[in-house]
Formats: C-alpha cells, sequence, structure tokens
C-alpha cells in the first residue's frame, strides 16, 4: 500500500471533467455501476453542478478527501492534473478515465471503463506514487502566494512580450543568471508535457529528478539541468523583469521584480492507479509517435 | 564516510597521465611532498614506468587497491575515467589534479596540488559517491563481453559507416526499435561529456538515473530518456547490424549481429574526493559557458 | 550601387537610441565631424527632442528619406531595426554605430566611429543588401494590419497564456496545422535573433530565403522549414485561438480568431553599409562563442 | 525546358534497384510498355546482368548519357541518387518510380508507374532542377580525389572513432575550428536526409543554399548554418586527425591529415520529373509524421 490506496474500497468520488457533454453521460452510469456492488459514491460537488441534478451524493474535496477511497477522474489530463492538487493534502489515490483517445494519467478508456473499475474493485491494480511540486512566491520576507504543481511550474514574461531576466540557485547555490521567455521547472510527470516542447528532458516517474528547462533562452550554449528533487530552486525576477507564475497551466500568479519563485518536492505525493498490463513505454510510444521512422 | 574513505590517510596512490612530460614533472614534487608528511607512496606501475625510474614504491592496480587509502591522479579526465574503473572494484577514493585546464572530474589544479594535498590530509574534502554502469554482451545464452564506464557505453556503427538497428529494452519491456548511427547510455557523470553532443539531458550527479541518447535517429520525434539507475537497458542489434561497444571511449568490443548489449548500475561504486569549495554549477558554467549571453 | 547609395555623400541623417546618454554625448561629435568636412547634416526629429537642443537642421524621417544619402544610426540593433524599417520606402543606406559592444548590423564601434565615417566619405565601405518581411493581417476580405519587418514576423500567443493553433500555407499550398506557442517567420538577418533561441537555423545574410520557425510546437516531429523568400507564407489563426503578432519585437498587432497573417518579401529591401575588413563569420564566433570548445 | 528535357520523348534509359526481385518483375513491363508506345529502351548494363537476359538494348550510362531523352529509375531513393551522379554530367533528366513506399524523389508508387509513365510520355509532368555537389580532396597541391553528391559531403572520423577536428572556411574566410565527430554539407535534397537526424535545418530545394551541419559538436553553441550555394566550403583536416570523406553515402576516400575537402556547387545540376500534383509538403508531412501530434 503506497499512499491511502485501500485494496477493498468502499467509498469512491466521482469527479468529471467541467461542463463535459460526454462526462454527463458517462458518470451517471459510472455511479449506477459502483452503487450497484455496494460503494458509496460521492460525487464533487462541481462536477455535479455542471451536468445537472444527481440521486448521488454530493462533496467537495474535503469530504472527497475525508471518506473517499479512490477518486475517479474522468476526462483527459487536464481535469486529472487539477483534481490531483485539490485532493494532494489527503492522500486519495486517483484513477483516470479518458473519454477520448487516451492520456498519460487518463489510461482507462471509457469503453473499458467498467470493466477497469471491477478490477479496481477486486484489487487488480497497480499502484504508482507520483512527485508533487510545491511553489511559493515570496516578495522580501513574506511569502505571497503558495501553490501546488503535478506537471510544471512556468515562469513566463505572462502579456508583457519582451525577454526576462532571472537569477536562478539551486539550493542557494547559483545556477545561472539568464535572459529567455521563461523557465519551465518540471517533475517526472511533467516531462512529456509542456517542457518537452521546449526540449526539455524525458524523465521516466521513477527517476527522482527535476528538470529546469529554459523557454527559448538568450545564451546558445544553455541546456535543460536535472537535479534532485531534493534540492529547491529558486528563480528571482531581475529588476525591471516582471512574470507570470503557472501552476500546471490551470493557476496563476502575477509576479513584481525582484520577487522569488522558490520550488521543491511538496511534502505530499500523488498516487496513481493503473489498469493491469498499464505500461508507460507503449504509452510514450503512442504520444509522441516514437516508433514511427521516415523511409529512407 | 562513504566507500573506502578514511580521515587518516597513511598510504597514497599516484597514478598519472600516460607519458606526459607535465606529469613527469609534477608527480615526484607531489610524491615528495607527501613522504615528507609520513605518507606511504606507492607509484602506479605504468606511470612509473613512463615517467622514468623513482625512489619511491611501485605497484600495480591490485596493491594500489589493496593498501592505498586514497588514489591521487594527475592527469585530465580520461586518466581519472580509466584509474576510476580500474579501482572500482577495491574502492579507493579518487583525487584529481589537472595538468592544464581544470575538468569536470579533475578539479585541483596543478599549482594548487599541494595545498589541496594538505588539507587533503588534513581532513578538509568532501565525499562524493558516483555511479558506474556495468556492460555485458550477450551472444545466445554465453556473456561474451563485460567491462565498467564511469561516463558512458556507446553502441556504434564501428568502421561500417551505415546505420544500424537496434531494439531497446528496460527492465525487459520494450522501449523502441531504432534505426540510428547508434546509442549513448551515461550516467550523470557522463552526462557532460559524449551524450552532451548528441543533444543528451545534463544530470546532476546527484540524480539516480541514467539517460538513453541516440546517436542521429533516423526518427524525428525521437527523444533521449532518463531512467532509474535501478534499471536495466539491453540493446540487440537486429540483424544484419553489427556494432562496436565503446567503454568510456577507453575499451571496445566488436559486437555482432544479434548480439545484446545489457546494461545496468554497477554492484560498486566510484568515491571522488573534492577540495573545500567545491562548486558542480560553477564548473558547468566554465566548461559550457553558461553564463555568456550574446548581446542584444 | 546597390540601392540609393552613392559614393559622394552630401547630405547625412543622424538617428540615435531614444534617450541614450552616450548618444547624447557621442552625437554631437559625429554631427560636428561631418559638418567640418561639408557634410550636410539633418538629425532625426525624434533624436533630436531626446538628446536636448541642436544646432543642426531637425527633420522627420520623410525628410531623411527625401534629402539623405545616408543614416548613420547610433545606438544598437534595435536601434536600426527601428530605422531600417521607417526608411525602407526610401532605400537610404544604413550605417550602424554601436555604443555599447558590436551588435549583428552596428558593426563600427563608438570608440572608431569617426574613423569609420572617414572612410565612409571616401567611399571606403562594401555594400549589402537584406531583404525585408511585409506582412499583413487579412480579416475576412479587409486587409486590417499592414507593416515591414526586417528580422522578424512573431504570431504567439500574446496573453492568453495558453497554446494557439495555427494553419501554415506556403504560396497557397497547406504545409501544415500546428499547436504552438506561437510561430516566428524570419529573414536571415532574423536568423541569428530571437529565432535563434527557438532552434531556428543560421542563414548566411546571402541566402535567399525565410525560415518557418515554431515555438514550442506541441508535436514532436516539427522542425524549422526554410523557403524561398519568393514564396508567401499564410499563417491562419484557427478558431478559437486568437494571437498577437510582432514585427521585430517593435510594433504589434492583436489578431482575432480567423484572421490571416500573409508575408512574404517587402518591394523594398535596406542596404547596409559596412567597414572595411566587416567579417560575418567573425561576429557570428563573437556573439554566439561559436569556436569555444569545452575543454576534453 | 529545363537541362535536357524534351515534351517529346523518343528514348528512355531504364535503370534498376541492383538485385531487387521486385524490379526484376517490374522493369519488363515497364520496357513492354514504352516500346509498344514507339518508346526506344534502353536498359542499363549492370541493371539488365542484375534481372537476367533481356530482349531490349543494353547500354552502359554513356549511352543512356548521349541517346536518352528521360532515365526511369525503379527503386528507392538510393538507386535515384546513384543514377542521378552518374548520368549528371549529361543533363539527362530522371524520373523515380518506387517499388516500395514513395521516397523524397522517387514519387511515382509502382501501382502507378504505367499511368505515370503515360501521362509523362503525354508531357504532363512538372520539372525541377536540383543543385549538386562537387566535392574535391585536395592533398598539397594536388587534387587526390572528386566525386558528386546529390545529397550531401560527409567527412567523418571513419573507423578511428575518435573526435576529429576540422578547420571551416567559406570563401576562403574562417569560419571556426571544431571538434566533432564529423561534418555533413548537404544540399536543399539532402536536408531531409541524414542531415536531418544530425538537427540540420531542411531547406526547400528552391532555397539556394548549402546547410553546413556538425556531427555531435564539441561546442555547445554551435548551431548548423546554411550559406549561399554559389560559395565555396573548405573542411581541413587538423593534424593528426584523419578522416573519410562520404558521397550521398555511396562512394568514400580515406583522407589524411591535412587533406582539405573543397566542396562546392557542380558545374550541371539535376533534373527531376514529378508527376502531375507533386506536393514536396506533402511529401515532407509523410515522411516526418509532421501533422501529427500527441494528444493533449
Amino acid at each position: 500500500m503506497i499512499g491511502k490506496f485501500k485494496t477493498h474500497i468502499r467509498t469512491a468520488g466521482l469527479i468529471g471533467k467541467y461542463r463535459s457533454p460526454d462526462v454527463a453521460e458517462s458518470l451517471p452510469q459510472m455511479a449506477a455501476f459502483l452503487h450497484e456492488r455496494g460503494v458509496r459514491v460521492i460525487i464533487e460537488e462541481s462536477t455535479a453542478a455542471s451536468i445537472g441534478a444527481s440521486e448521488y451524493e454530493i462533496g467537495g474535496y474535503e469530504t472527497l478527501g475525508a471518506d473517499a477511497d479512490v477518486a475517479i477522474v474522468l476526462g483527459g489530463d487536464g481535469t486529472l492534473l487539477f483534481a490531483a492538487r485539490r485532493l494532494a493534502e489527503y492522500g486519495v489515490p486517483l484513477v483516470g478515465v479518458n473519454q477520448g483517445r487516451l492520456g498519460f494519467m487518463t489510461d482507462i478508456a471509457r469503453h473499458d471503463m467498467l470493466i477497469g473499475v471491477e478490477r479496481l474493485l477486486a484489487g487488480k491494480f497497480s499502484v504508482e506514487s507520483r512527485v508533487l511540486l510545491e511553489a511559493e512566491v515570496w516578495r522580501e520576507d513574506e511569502r505571497v502566494f503558495r501553490n501546488l504543481a503535478l506537471n510544471d511550474v512556468v515562469v513566463n514574461k505572462g502579456d508583457i512580450g519582451r525577454l526576462i531576466e532571472m537569477k536562478v540557485e539551486v539550493d542557494g547555490v547559483f545556477l545561472y543568471l539568464l535572459r529567455a521567455d521563461g523557465m519551465i521547472v518540471c517533475t517526472p510527470t511533467g516531462s512529456t508535457a509542456y517542457a518537452l516542447s521546449a526540449n526539455g528532458p524525458i524523465l521516466h516517474p521513477r527517476v527522482q529528478g527535476i528538470a529546469i528547462v529554459p523557454l527559448c533562452p538568450h545564451a546558445l550554449s544553455n541546456r535543460p539541468i536535472t537535479i534532485s528533487d531534493e534540492s529547491r530552486i529558486d528563480i528571482t525576477l531581475v529588476s525591471p523583469s516582471e512574470g507570470r507564475v503557472h501552476f500546471d497551466g490551470q493557476a496563476r500568479f502575477d509576479a513584481r521584480a525582484g520577487d522569488c519563485v522558490r520550488i521543491s518536492s511538496a511534502g505530499v505525493r500523488v498516487t496513481l492507479l493503473h489498469p493491469p498490463g498499464y505500461d508507460y513505454f507503449a504509452m510514450l510510444r503512442e504520444k509522441l509517435h516514437w516508433s514511427e521512422m521516415p523511409e529512407p
């Protein structure tokens, strides 16, 4: 058992992609299926509001956090990212059911979802733990913002449209001063997301590292670097640069010149449950078209 | 204490770059300095032969392995790589004195070497442990070659001058089939060496990962991937491809079609001793010209 | 003779970096030097306003365009870019005097400026012609914006902070549909500017090509492509994507979903005058630290 | 009309992939089809030998060069590269029929070949001219080798397995000194071949440029550069580096330390005939999987 995952599931939280007609159709099927098998079902409240009235129990993330043995997320990777950040402090494991093509984390197809959940109830799932980032924005001696990220923390130029200058330190040791469009700090989970399009490295989820990936760096010799996930990264906006800090592309904060964005592993982790036969590399190949070679 | 490193050094092995006039000059100074301070000095035998007669004890790597509390390497990173592989099984910690500009691992400058050793004898050094790779070549059910590498194991096309086709598996799970000029599998130590010129990721030595970096892959969507250093990588030469396997660019083996190169962390590690104030990032900046930005 | 460049210079326009104390000091020296040699001097009017009262003739870009045989720009590459776009339609050749380190185009150092201009008056300069881009924004059947760019036209996500989706066509033929942070279309001149930090190709100014360089493309197999500078590029913002269009990073236009940015070579070109001994590759090496190799 | 291409084809040369069973089957069909339409058919002699006895006229490349109005190549891009280099001096246009998947240059599918040739005889083809490289190896004052390349000239380390050091000059002007695994100099045609796997730029065939693309350069700030195809490139092997020079991967020459490889556009060009509807970008997309995006 990793985190709060129990082999015997008594209560399941259901979370759906916001305002998705597909979810409005599949979520009640999932709820009914669980209910028939004696599992207590709690629908996350904004999901419930989004898909209309429901005959099941409704609860906020706090309730899910307190009571659910598992959170079943119906949507795409974005929905799962959001739910993971909200539930992180409670340690509730997550399962993702994708409404369209499979995602990196939502690895049960909708048409297989009932079989997948049947197996879940029978304990036939593998358990994986993913690191979360915690980022704080410090202004002089005050912490003015704090949030979590499962994929990445991005500091970019926001709407100012110019290079920003950043000082980067690792565990208090100077790394470099850089002018760039921005900086991505990502987990292994996020290494196949935005950072990959900025030439970041792919890190297998078992690698305990954090990648520092500049966006369009104004220095040809710059390269991404991966450091231990026990390290702390400080990114200071060098005056007069201002920037915007993004958390998984879902939350953001406008930082001022001189602000320091302090990033480290969060004290909590995210637990993902995968169906039997889950294969990270197969997912990569499918997503990245890895095995497809140009013809000679 | 990590590995065999002792705070109190009674015996030091001296290893020098082969046929280097600089080493022929600085090594006797080092030996005399140690001898005056009551340290038993053993000169590695091929070093002794290369720099001419010596008044000090001479011994092979086995003797150094058995008796030396530290091996002091005078040369460049290449000399240290060689010595590290030879001494790996004995756990003797290494210190590198560079004759020219500082190397990634030979981080004491020649003009500072006596001060550096003075501090070493006083226990004023930091200790760092680096992972080593072990690679075996399997031909059907027989292991036909085995060697260690501190930087990288490279499988390339040797002198045949054509693409080779390789099947890559991680812990027995299929990763991809790739046609390329070759493949680099590197440690964090090797991530700043050859792999970096092939667009590999920079991995801080504390990251417990191994990078898989293709050389001129015949697939645009290919990207290097970093996996846990507890994983095993199998690279099979798909018939009719033949290849050459290189260990730190210093030892090599000609592999046939069908041969499988099996790479994993070695059971032993290398211990490096660094002078006070050692700064990995400063070394990177100096070597990679990281802080130098083009002017606007 | 290329463009309007005359061996015998009778009238020189002087343009300076906006509100630069350095320019306020060096521009009057330049003016006096020219005046003493019988050259009519016209100070560009916003430059004149920025550096305070002047004893010389003052004129707008129209006057410079009509009367000047050469425009001498005191500032950095940014100042020269601005002046080049303003003077493009008049064909006035430009010379750049850099106040700090040499730029890619401002290749006379301030401390050499009087010698440089002396040589210019003596006809000892090489003449180089650079292509300009013209970009129009079309909304349905109406052209809603038009501007020139000597470096690049960039379509990016502006302040919306999300991927934009673009359809790209070349001479009316479909190239690809791409989700990315944006797209850079650059001239050879611009290939060493912003595009280079996005992994664009370096194009020597004599190559008659335009590079199409995606910013963080959401497709691993994407690569920049260089096409003939006689081709036309249409970038259409696929609904609901909105974007911002930038011209040399100096002018901008907010484009709506469905807008098409049409880019082609402008009918006019920019003429640059270089001092004797001008060496494009030396400039590249100095700017890009090309000859600096990491030590082995 | 470009090169020797005539709208009215009286004589066709047929060239096939060496020892290909597919060609042995399709070539006689092609010959019979042409013969029936009154076209004189000449089978290239090594092709004839490779596919067995033939009832048609047999001739060497000299005969094809002298008499053929078109050369029809049955094979892959490799076969077409070979034929193009052999026929270059005669100006015979080439058409490529691919036996498997379409190539970059062999753009008629085998199952469409008779329709394609029918259209060719009717003059329904577009004509495209491609630049060829000419490379000479100079040893002191003597030219010791010369060959042509349609894709690329590659200087690499051959079987020595170590970095080579090269001095690169363009039109006699120093570009840089580089230690690398090698250097690719490619045409636009070759920009989608080997150079692309070494991060070279894609150049549309109408761009009159030559790309200089280092293989694993030992300098992080190095980037490929594209120069005018009117320029001459000199690559000198700096002692003690030796290297091997490859022409389209098909011919090679072992160069010694101090040898200079001099590369420029050849005096002749290659004419390719394309079927109606030929679309370079569609070919790129298909080959490079350009339009395939990872799912969000």
